[in-house]
């Protein structure tokens, strides 16, 4: 292994971009201010060049934007919102907060023959049977961040009928009496379609997070299915956020 | 709630589009083949047109390609990489499986100075306390599918001098008896950066995976933060892969 002598170090354009962009994204966590190139150049003791470099490759992933004397005028919104279900009251509290900001929109809702690749992923579920399809916009503060699409096995769909979705899924299924107990989650980067392009409000191509989701009840079973498009603002972890996690020093 | 009686379906375009990405993610997985347009229309009951707007679809999104006459010509490679530190043995063997076919190429190995944000996320660490940082590209099968790096907080650091990052980052800080317990992670989907799509082998602009990790000790103190940027055929998850779950039925 090469290691460099300790004191001596050099900001490498790539390496400086993520540092920059978390101190960028802290600053505004703590006073809403985006740091100027001069508090940058000063918190990394860094050259006005390296930080321009790394401040530019920012640009190119679509994190800020910048105009010449202007600054840094805006970075991606960096909304934190964890899949893990809330347990514990803490977690519940993280949890309930970013709930309180976010409405669903019901795009679709019906009954529908299992599809088969859901019948190879729902427990129990065979060819012919039917599951409640959920179709929704997620909007925090009014604007939409992703769109979600879930497959809910028979029985435990049945114990939602006649009740509206009015906040997040994970509560629409507990209020109903539905268990759940974990989730897993794969993430991929995508170009949007068009159709979700015009849901989330983005340019066609742009690129979206999407995720694959299955939901247990207690005994392991596979009780949901879900496919969902998250716009590029939102950061998503499905392990537990740091803040929450116990026995952190 | 709107609710469409049991038995009609429907194929909305984008609903239909999430069914037949996992249908043909399931079908490669099983034998290497594509379905064709035909054998898609029989497994989903759905019309020639429906099927053709959901791959056409997927193509947009970049996860096939078609061509006139000769069907689906490629997909998506799904890789899937758990970031879930393993630690029961079903677990290390399916950790084992994929870092088998993995190869790391070390682009910068050194220590330095704490960064700013770091020092914010490592337990314990101090402005000017040294640290070291690891940049590698980890490639499957000899393809690059991500560029990560690695800070490291320095008591660890020091039990890694003198041995060589030769398969994945776990098991390199585990060799050197570096105990390593949970991670975080958040995802974002981005632009990818000149200097990203060189090393990716991807085009500048193209959706990338980035993410953002903290690894914990069995204390709960934070480690090592990570940065990392994935090629978008790439499907990742920081939970349990429903295959390796306990009490799945």
């Amino acid at each position: 292994m090469v290691t460099t002598p300790r004191g001596a170090h050099s900001w490498h354009p790539r390496r400086l971009r993520d540092l920059l962009r978390v101190a960028i994204a802290d600053r505004q966590e703590l006073d809403g201010r985006i740091p100027s190139e001069s508090e940058l150049m000063a918190e990394f003791g860094a050259s006005r060049t390296a930080v321009r470099e790394g401040l530019s490759i920012l640009v190119n992933e679509g994190q800020i934007e910048r105009r010449r004397g202007q600054g840094t005028s805006r970075i991606a919104s960096y909304v934190r919102f964890d899949q893990t279900i809330p347990h514990t009251e803490p977690q519940r509290r993280i949890y309930d907060e970013i709930i309180s900001r976010m409405a669903p929109e019901i795009i679709h809702s019906g009954w529908t023959p299992v599809p088969p690749p859901i019948v190879r992923r729902l427990s129990g579920a065979a060819a012919g049977d039917q599951c409640l399809a959920v179709e929704y916009v997620f909007r925090l503060d009014g604007i939409p961040l992703a769109v979600i699409t879930n497959y809910l096995r028979r029985t435990e769909a049945e114990k939602l009928e006649g009740r509206a979705l009015r906040s997040d899924y994970y509560s629409h299924l507990r209020d109903a009496g539905i268990e759940i107990e974990n989730q897993a989650s794969f993430y991929q980067a995508r170009h949007a379609d068009r159709l979700t392009a015009e849901i989330l409000n983005i340019g066609e191509g742009d690129p979206v997070l999407a995720f694959e989701q299955e939901i247990d009840d207690a005994s392991g079973d596979v009780i949901n299915v879900a496919f969902g498009t998250i716009h590029s603002d939102v950061r998503i972890t499905s392990g537990l956020l740091p803040e929450r996690r116990s026995g952190r020093s």
